[in-house]
């Protein structure tokens, strides 16, 4: 033990020196071991892209089995992992808007932004550690008779977006993903608790469908209008920034007056505001404009 | 809406096929998007190579403050950061060990691993978001009487290490710094909390001296021997597997016996085991030749 | 030697199967060694963006000084890097333009160019050497009674720009610095070789001062007016590509006619053309609109 | 065009502050360009780790036939490129060996150099811009009676070796390639040129042999024992580093005596030496020790 009969010894004033040498030995040593911050690899964003932080929950399928999600859609997972996005926005910097859907959330920093000199190892640890720890804070407060049984993991990837076109293609992407997803499962898991199949019939039963199809199947044998499903289901989750006024009653005391006098007092702040809209196609963007401007 | 009305009109037959179509272009769109997946980047780390992640608190300083933590060390933060960093060894792959100080935390992935392909994101993202849920899930057990205020995050990095030298001198630098840390920590809060001073008179006092004039005002003027603090405040903690055997007594019926026997089974596991011992100089390398074997 | 007795042994068949293995040995010996190609690192160029990899001459102050070069512009060296530019556009692929001053050179490939999947390696190694043998090649064109003494080298970088203006200001940054390198040394020769200055005297007289000395300094003392100064030295060199048609005359034989008839053939093919003109601004980019079309 | 009446009017000293204006404009105008150095990526070589520079002849097989290279093994082409690796090792920084076979050959540079801070772009291009310019500058010493076509390209990439067996491992690799290739070519060549067969019934006869068989062809058929083939073409060039001492007479003058006297003054240097050795398997680095010295 390099330490451990040092400060007994140096109660004796004749040994002083060598053990001031040894402390400067120590310090000299973590001098010496500095070289090892050299091997850091700089992997900074390449400038003016979109930077897009993609996180999926780690062994979801089991996880969801074991606190005993509904299928095909839990609206509570939903709304815990909306929660943690708008977390990961409040808490980390130059967010411009989020999208969500099944387990997996997507970040988009702004191309312009320079949080942490744009390096994608602090982006993709911060909102998956911020992600991940925001998961089982809110849990409770979204699963109250539910007991959270160990915590989860998400991985997480940073993609750069050169064009406008290229982000909006992306979250297009990850929407019909969401679209193909959720008619599925919702059809899939009639069959299942509704019709009685078994999964495997049930797949085999979808096997080579179209949308039409599967629509035809929900409405003619279960009543459903796949169409008056929930929003929140069909479209995933966005999550823009919004500023809104806040209105508060404030008591001051003017100069010239004896008595304090309450005043109403506005003040403007930002918050994210979750939506449910399409985003393929030109329109959101067109309704949107502040989005994608001062970007060149 | 893209699609807001699309199920209403496609129960009348004369438009299935345009919904039909809409349905496949959905399908194609997806395709048609999916070209956004060509721009993420291969960030495989190279092979033969020891990796290494390290944590370290969010604004940790701010987060100690209000979660009341002592000073210079909280023994409770350090060992849910223990018991966290042993959640992120049994829930993933091929990590070697270990080592925390403060609040920072090291996992080092063994060279010949090839969890995710060697992926630098999966590594650090998955490390970053265990450890932070696991941070929230495993607080009670150590504030029991304190509650936590809110999520907090992680920052990491992943840095690679071609030679098992390299590994060991930046174990040694990590060390080093809890070292010098702890040091400067121990006598300054002693100087602030039993000595009186302020914090800037007590920084002043400690401006210019070596490891031991510290030792010697702790000494002298608190009656501490610096050498008998814990030592999981002056080395940091690592954490290495341990095989252990678990002896249990299981009830097994003998095919020619009448009657259940209880027998004793023994069945071997691997844990992780916390030290707080030295690692810098060869010694402890020695010790454990198995850590550094079958690497060429 | 591994195999130096070898074949020697292979006349007795009794030898042949040892023989035989030792032959497979060599080639699993080969397999046996394949796994180093997994170090090699993906270099890809994200996808949708300008690659721009600019070449400079190693020490071709040196170079210069050997070759007896003219102060402060070589015309015959500025022609053979003009020269070496168009070889590299001509055996390349994807090369939008080219722009060149004094001893670098840059080479715009197109934001959809896939060439070599974008690997970044093979867009500065081809370049580099490929420029680099023509230079060598084409000397005697252009330095017809000064030989080569030594094979030259050139250092490259790739960059890349995400939008199209990044790229103009990636353009317009290398033609400013040629204004300012070329008017600064345009005057410092004069004050050298006309108005007999040492070259430290001629920087002396030059420090602080701004175009409009430097101008006055020039029309004044040697008559010189900068702006009648050649363009290429002014302006750099930009390299296009353009479509020419060639007109040749052919023999045909008509099938209802006995002798063969000499017709005229126009065929179109593309040239790179140098160009000596103001890339700063937006006049050249509205005037060629072409360049950066289809690219969203 | 920005600049092209400027001078003229700067004659007039009413106008002397707009130009004085534009002029510094010029200056800023750069100083605004500027931001696009920022775009370039950091691609530092992972230090401690060997680095492999490899280049390989493009579109070498058009080329060789064009130039008319003897089949299967031309000993000029192979000198000249042995040479162009000389110049290389010789007139860049820090490269341990060489080794080339066919059209390729592969540079290796210390795993603690430091030359241009590791930065793969400054390795890979000085590389293939050197034996580039080196080829065609040297054409004339190896093909004097065949004059050079056109400039040749060369392709390149950089890989890093953490351990000195993954050193060995790779030039393992390219030797064991070369073996495996030439004796291919050998076999195939002597059917074609000396057997009279079409290659496409050479390649057919060759279909399913192994090293046995194809030595038995040779011998049998041809009265080549392939193990008599010069070791350049079976074993390829590995370059390294020797030190010679040069021995020159010089006149000197000696303080005590009248006339100047000749002596004899020894000078060491380091030159590169071609070798044609077996480097796969231990025997070679046994011999050669000081290679992977000071490494860990």
């Amino acid at each position: 033990m390099l330490c451990s009969t040092r400060f007994t010894l140096s109660r004796f004033p004749v040994l002083y020196r060598i053990f001031h040498t040894g402390s400067d030995g120590r310090i000299m040593a973590k001098s010496k071991f500095e070289y090892v911050r050299e091997f850091e690899a700089d992997d900074t964003c390449l400038r003016n892209c979109w930077v897009v932080i993609r996180l999926d929950g780690r062994n979801f399928h089991r996880f969801s089995e074991q606190h005993n999600f509904s299928k095909p859609n839990d609206a509570r997972a939903l709304h815990l992992m909306n929660r943690c996005a708008q977390n990961v926005m409040q808490e980390l910097e130059d967010i411009l808007l989020a999208y969500g859907q099944s387990d997996e959330y997507s970040f988009v920093f702004h191309k312009k932004s320079n949080w942490f000199k744009r390096r994608a190892s602090k982006f993709i640890t911060h909102v998956a550690s911020q992600f991940a720890s925001s998961f089982v804070f809110y849990w409770k407060d979204y699963f109250a008779e539910q007991p959270l049984l160990y915590p989860p993991g998400f991985d997480g990837r940073a993609v750069l977006y050169p064009s406008d076109q290229n982000l909006k293609d992306y979250l297009s992407w990850r929407q019909a993903d969401c679209h193909i997803n959720n008619l599925y499962n919702t059809v899939f898991w009639s069959l299942v608790q509704e019709g009685g199949l078994t999964p495997s019939q049930a797949q085999e039963r979808l096997r080579g469908t179209v949308a039409a199809d599967k629509n035809e199947i929900m409405f003619s044998e279960f009543n459903i209008n796949y169409n008056n499903e929930p929003l929140m289901y069909r479209k995933g989750t966005l999550l823009l920034w919004q500023k809104v006024n806040e209105v508060t009653m404030k008591k001051i005391k003017m100069p010239q007056e004896a008595e304090e006098k309450e005043v109403q007092v506005t003040r403007s702040r930002s918050q994210t505001v979750p939506l449910h809209c399409d985003i393929i196609g030109e329109l959101f963007w067109e309704e949107h404009p502040e989005l994608l401007s001062d970007t060149s």
